[in-house]
């Protein structure tokens, strides 16, 4: 593992980092951000992870969303990976929706992609060894959110390790890929036509698993993407049927961008740290 | 004046615009954003003004700052205009720190700039008589902020306009434009060679003049330009020759970056909050 800084900034009293490193898993370069507080009361720190959407690199929320007020607050790290494999060598697509930048967070089986996009071994293996190396005295605990393409990224990351991730949060996620022309073309090139094989990569279908931790999402009644790509009515209804209590919260006015999700974060923030403690 | 109103999004609980313009005084198409406050209290609102840095548009600030937060908190408008005159038609440069997004905030006399590079009167002018049809309640109070050569051209556009603006702050402004690179390159283009001209762009000089408003200066200590193009001596030596008190405070590790003006821009807005009730 070797690691290469590209960038590091003074930022709300911690360091906003920007790092390279070579991937094993995703046979490609990476990068990521994270943010380590000051921890000036030199306490153990947990780890936040955060997904983004489709279209986003680790920039977006690092210079968007305001977050570094929050981990500062919170005294939390937060890592923010890549959202798909990068380079030349990647398969790709012209559209937005495939290939680069939406990586959708499974690991692909079928070609050309399975060679590259292996972003949820990438994220749960690979990633969280390194994280662990980079920040001082971590406690240990973990938890996820994410927005959109990242919001059904941390719910399935959250719901098939739920012995890890302490609370599981989202902005406007994908809740039902199985169900959404996004999900559906994302997942009927990257896993194929059988949709048997979507399941263990669609929240609606984990979220009738046990030991649930605390979900939270919180979704813009004027998101442009809403209901078409983000309806919640499966997910809800499962939830419901396996008696798990899922905060799902719609707030009036607001849209799909990063001006939405900074408004929220420190609710979201604010939720994790009750079970980061 | 005809605004078309380009975006509209949500923020917390105010809403940020994006418009565009034909502007007369530049005599190309413009774009700015402002935020709006709720105003649940149908107060009267005061308005502040952010300039941005070279290479910036408008929504370096609106995007990367975070700083609806703090203008909901405050109440207080806050318009962002474009840091140059736009379009194809426009005089333009290779170099970054020259023709557009390098407008200076002056008034250019020299061609081939004196034609559009007329951005003291935009903003000063025809931007100012927008804001205020688009602020309701506007108390008519009005402050100025800016970042690097929009440090300057706050500074500038404040100590030019002493009875209009009640408070005047910078982040890593450029303080002496007459005497660093990046100042001397832009006035001997837009002004001439004669540098009696440049004074009157300069706050160095301008801290001279009578009835100053409070100025506040916040300058990181790893900011990857300073000294050099913001060395701050003979600004602040002239301010205590003409016994005004500015306060210049060096912040430790923080860079020239939205990571440093976002940690900071809490003790900004909370300076003009004091001027502007």
């Amino acid at each position: 593992m070797s690691l290469k800084l590209l960038e590091q900034h003074f930022s709300f009293n911690g360091v906003q980092y920007k790092y390279s490193h070579f991937s094993e898993v995703l046979q490609c370069d990476m990068t990521f951000s994270i943010y380590l507080p000051s921890n000036k009361e030199k306490k153990e720190i947990p780890l936040t992870w955060y997904l983004s959407g489709l279209t986003c690199t680790d920039d977006n929320f690092s210079q968007k969303s305001g977050f570094q007020r929050l981990a500062e607050k919170y005294q939390v790290a937060v890592i923010i990976p890549d959202t798909s494999p990068r380079g030349d060598k990647v398969a790709d697509d012209d559209a937005y929706d495939l290939g680069k930048g939406a990586g959708f967070y499974v690991n692909a089986t079928q070609e050309p992609w399975a060679k590259h996009y292996q972003m949820y071994a990438y994220i749960t293996d690979e990633l969280s060894t390194i994280a662990a190396t980079l920040v001082p005295n971590f406690s240990g605990k973990e938890s996820i959110m994410g927005h959109s393409m990242g919001g059904h990224g941390a719910l399935v990351i959250g719901l098939k390790n739920t012995a890890r991730f302490k609370a599981i949060s989202a902005f406007s996620p994908i809740l039902s890929p199985s169900e959404v022309p996004w999900g559906i073309k994302a997942f009927s090139n990257y896993l194929g036509e059988d949709k048997t094989s979507w399941k263990q990569w669609d929240a609606s279908e984990l979220i009738k698993t046990t030991n649930i931790p605390p979900i939270f999402i919180t979704q813009g009644t004027a998101d442009q993407f809403y209901p078409e790509q983000l309806i919640e009515t499966t997910f809800l209804k499962n939830a419901h049927a396996n008696n798990v209590e899922v905060n799902y919260k719609k707030v009036d006015g607001y849209d799909h961008s990063y001006f939405f999700i900074s408004t929220f974060l420190e609710d979201h923030f604010d939720f994790h740290n009750k079970y980061l403690r």
